[in-house]
């Protein structure tokens, strides 16, 4: 056996089991991690609004959306919405607390954070990635103080995901130096766009640069749109109307009827047109320069990840302190009604949960850290960025799903109090919703991690194509990067991954992470193997390659999945080792071992097909996950409270001990 | 092998597969069933009174409360609200109409369901059911011409699940012949009660009755809580205040201050006062008395039930019919975008959720006939009686979970356009949400379907507290069920479910629905047994029985779980057997197949660790579920549309097909 057996939790064998004693600031501390005081600055000006919660029940939608602007605009005066813009346009050049203080935003009202996240990540962070210094200084103080709103106009009626395909048309005029923004049809107008309906001055404009007749692919413009408070002439706007979540977010559908902008309104950081009307840029590829330029947007996908995955940590706090206190049935004694957590069921629903949430918040900030590395210059590689990209797109799908399913749950664990506005679910269920959709529909995304676990795995093609997530939707980037895979690598790879020995999989501990690991490596590998195979066996049969990759498309899913959990399990398992010994060791090492045995449980079908779950093992695995929930139940008041959602957030007066009576 | 060839489709083989063309008129005319006329008068009425689906964005919520009140009050004019009352007080005496016209209601505006739901069903059936002729002479009319608006107090902010520890008291004062109605303290307010912040002029008011000085448990009382608008002296009405949806229902709370009411107030069909003060009833044991009464408004868990899966009815023809126009990716050819239903994963997402529905349906079908035979006196046995309340409880937890489930998949099917409230999907999904929490806890449902298979298992003692599910939450009721339990009886069961011959989990062919039978009724009895088995083990070991049953809780809820599985296959093999030969026999098999395997898939790994699924065969049920979408595929259109959702329920103009541009 390989296994290094410093890293088996041996004191959590149930011979020497000792429970442990967690102090809640040094875990939160542990969690916090390097941006504890910006986490704490922003959690300090949630607190200072809190009143936003309950105005967005009271206040009429205008009204609510002027007031979430408001907030905005005023919040940023502390600092916290600036951080990942540089200094000398008021920012703090920092962008891993960026991340760090939009996360936190998430405890909070989340029209506010979405507000934020249109007008510093969208519409700032295009014109910080895909302007140059003279859209910088004409514009980056204004829009990180808030006196300058935008919004960012790129999704259309009749293209979400494949923004290569846009209808907004952008055409050189030579004689006045100008650019013609124009929607031609109404399938093509801008749609959904947050800060379009009542507020934002200027759009950040997606459409098809047309130069002297020839096309040259989508790029951003910089379009006034308002002027005064007042639309600007041939821009139409009509408001989105209301909506099941998020209404303090003035969204909007935009038309544009031949409106002129100066030359200089291109975003010109990776191509330009000449006053002459000559098209340069640093990238030949069409397609790689599309995607390079969307690649800088990756920051927005890292945000709305973290978004959920703390959204979810609210709903985790109020159901687990409300199970706390909350009584129902005589189970174990005639006299008294038992809590609801320690019924099995209910810390079955709960814990895995909660696991999970630590999970990706450990996830989450790996790859915030590589946001941060990456667009800071220290990882300036090719490999950083598309191994970033990949990260960001999965930990966003996987964060995001957590949310609808943990605040879901946790709402139905609150019975019918949760349904009630003052307890907060209605809020976090309605405006998360459509977090699974935008910055990236989940399974667009995990298209996209695919993709690049597909191009790796025929490493010799490793440059072609390799940000082509839409093409590969259509099966067009697969033939090219198969047809020369050698499938036999597989089985290598396979072998690299496992503990060492022929049983490994049966002689090792379920709680030895370098097992968990194996497992997970394992499904990866082999999930990606057989998709590989199935993908090019049906493109040497000569099918069309769109119908042979509809046909594999849940196997592909599948195989991004299993990769990105993969991942988290990493991420978790490293940063475990990390920690200091003491209690809150031992209580992440719960935590990581219920989330790794979980994620077995949940594909038990998958090991037992593919050889590596015996039946004994697997019903051995469902009883592990047993005992961990019984070992968590007496510790989950401070794993939650660790997470630091300040009281004023969760509101459910009833809920959480103000209980009438109690 | 058993198998009865004539059961196999084997029309649906792919030697001799041919595409099915399937009729709507007359596949909707099979799923309508026995009430197609019922339906067809509250699609009518849906379609006249469409405007309140735009109202509820529009109005204040108190204007929108008063609209639904309206609206409740004018449809009763069609009859529609008061089929399941006797004719003589204006119904029509038909219980099974009035689910089915119940359910239909759940295609349009969810907070007029609900509202009916509370004056017909809720306070009418407690009226109908609890009461005898001086209540049913007095206001059965009426309350069935909605001219007097009742509410159902029966939960409290301290008790919603466990009913009979409620803490309001009602007091029999001998000398004045009058019950003293008395809320003691703040965790026996009456809480969440629909129709009680604004409309109700009289309560059902359950409490803990006292006659001198003895209690005798939870009775109901007709109680009178506003007059001409105005609250009543001794009444206290709080608004509960916003919710995440259903929010024109007027949810209150309600306390009472000593609150006189005359004797004749208490609902005596199971036990009476007399004048002097002396306790009556013809049920002597007080816990089958408290169930039997609760056992008689089981009409109002068939009716939500019914509601959920017409309400995922709505979102998955919404869902459908967009994939079906809306184009996204060049997959298949390099200048036309391919529809999402053409997508592998598109299928696979929305399909075997239509086959639920589908089989959820007829099941809700064989639930409603048979509480229309139970209530109408066809069938008048006990166990007859017990059966259905088994199937109500389970039908309605698997139906509202299936509600949740897939109007989230198809609010994610439809992407940013399923967010926005004119494409119904808000409205569906925040409204929905509640109905696995109300009329029962769906958890706590699934604890008394499996309380009933155990005392089933146990069949010497059937009739020893046959009905108390909340004690067997306790696991009180176990020990006695199982003490003498023998649990060989586990295996000879078994044998009688398996189609025959030694392998006939290995031989038969998959789509043979004796095969699938078998497997659902093979995984059924042997969880049964397993959760008999270590419920008798830790009781006998002498453990704390609640500790116990709560170790096993996770395996309780399970085995219901399949339990109502089986018997919603069993349910759909018999009404596909049923169905003449034609293309919609041949659709409707598909889904049933799709259904089948589904649970099969769902649930590999079980299968697995029980011996009854090979590895092989697991993978090729998996790939027979991809072609079973595949097959359904082209008549995707014609099965929504089956379901009869009229075009004005849902709304989403631009999502299908006025789509701008299209």
């Amino acid at each position: 056996m390989a296994t290094d057996t410093t890293d088996t939790r041996d004191d959590s064998r149930p011979d020497g089991y000792v429970q442990p004693q967690v102090d809640v600031p040094i875990l939160r501390t542990m969690l916090d991690g390097k941006y504890a005081e910006v986490r704490d600055l922003v959690r300090r000006n949630l607190v200072e609004y809190a009143a936003i919660l309950e105005d967005q029940e009271r206040l009429s939608t205008d009204e609510y959306r002027d007031r979430v602007r408001d907030l905005v605009v005023e919040m940023a005066e502390s600092g916290q919405s600036g951080m990942g813009f540089p200094e000398e346009y008021g920012g703090a050049g920092d962008i891993g607390a960026s991340i760090a203080a939009f996360e936190t935003l998430a405890f909070g009202d989340l029209s506010v954070l979405v507000k934020a996240g249109v007008q510093f990540g969208l519409f700032g962070g295009a014109i910080l990635q895909l302007g140059t210094k003279r859209h910088h200084d004409e514009l980056l103080e204004d829009l990180v103080r808030g006196r300058v709103l935008g919004c960012f106009a790129m999704t259309e009626t009749g293209h979400g995901s494949n923004v290569q395909a846009l209808g907004t048309t952008a055409t050189y005029d030579v004689e006045a130096q100008e650019f013609v923004i124009h929607t031609p049809d109404d399938l093509s107008r801008k749609d959904y766009i947050g800060n379009a309906a009542r507020h934002a001055e200027l759009a950040v404009v997606f459409a098809q640069l047309h130069v002297a007749g020839e096309s040259h692919g989508v790029h951003a413009f910089v379009v006034p749109i308002r002027e005064g408070g007042k639309v600007c002439e041939g821009v139409r706007i009509e408001d989105c109307g209301p909506k099941l979540g998020l209404n303090g977010v003035d969204n909007g559908r935009i038309w544009f009827d031949q409106v002129r902008v100066p030359r200089t309104a291109l975003l010109n950081e990776f191509a330009d047109v000449t006053p002459a009307g000559v098209y340069e840029s640093p990238i030949d590829n069409p397609n790689r320069r599309f995607f390079t330029m969307l690649g800088t947007l990756v920051q927005g996908r890292v945000s709305v990840g973290g978004a959920g995955i703390n959204a979810a940590k609210v709903a985790l706090t109020i159901a687990v302190r409300y199970a706390l206190q909350r009584r129902q049935f005589e189970a174990t004694s005639d006299d008294r009604e038992d809590l609801l957590l320690d019924y099995g069921l209910h810390q079955r629903r709960l814990f895995p949960l909660l696991a999970r949430t630590y999970a990706l918040h450990l996830m989450q900030q790996q790859v915030a850290a590589s946001l941060h590395d990456v667009f800071s210059g220290t990882l300036s590689d090719e490999h950083s960025r598309r191994e970033l990209e990949a990260r960001a797109a999965g930990t966003k799908a996987l964060g995001t799903w957590l949310a609808t399913r943990t605040i879901q749950e946790c709402r139905e664990a609150c019975g019918g109090a949760g349904y009630l506005s003052e307890n907060r679910f209605a809020a976090l269920k309605a405006d998360t919703d459509v977090f699974t959709t935008f910055e990236g529909d989940n399974h667009v995304l995990l298209q996209l991690v695919a993709k690049g676990l597909l191009t790796d795995y025929a490493s010799e093609f490793e440059d072609i194509d390799q940000l082509g997530m839409v093409r590969f939707v259509a099966g067009m980037a697969v033939d090219t990067v198969l047809e020369k895979t050698s499938v036999h690598k597989l089985l290598e790879r396979i072998k690299d991954v496992l503990p060492g020995g022929d049983q490994w999989d049966q002689e090792a501990g379920l709680l030895d992470p370098n097992y968990q690991l194996a497992m997970l490596r394992f499904r990866e590998e082999h999930m990606l193997g057989g998709v590989a195979r199935r993908l090019k066996r049906g493109i040497d049969a000569g099918h069309n390659p769109g119908e042979v990759f509809s046909r594999c498309q849940d196997h592909v899913i599948r195989t991004a999945h299993a990769h990105v959990e993969r991942l988290i399990l990493e991420a978790f398992v490293d940063r475990f080792r990390e920690l200091p010994a003491g209690g809150e060791r031992v209580a992440v090492g719960l935590l990581c071992d219920l989330f790794a045995l979980g994620c077995i449980e949940d594909d038990a079908a998958w090991f037992m097909e593919h050889g590596r779950l015996t039946t004994t093992r697997s019903k051995a695995i469902s009883a592990e996950i047993n005992e961990l929930c019984r070992r968590i139940r007496p510790i989950a008041r401070e794993l939650v409270d660790a997470f630091g959602v300040p009281d004023e957030m969760l509101r459910s007066p009833e809920l959480l001990g103000e209980y009438p009576g109690a």
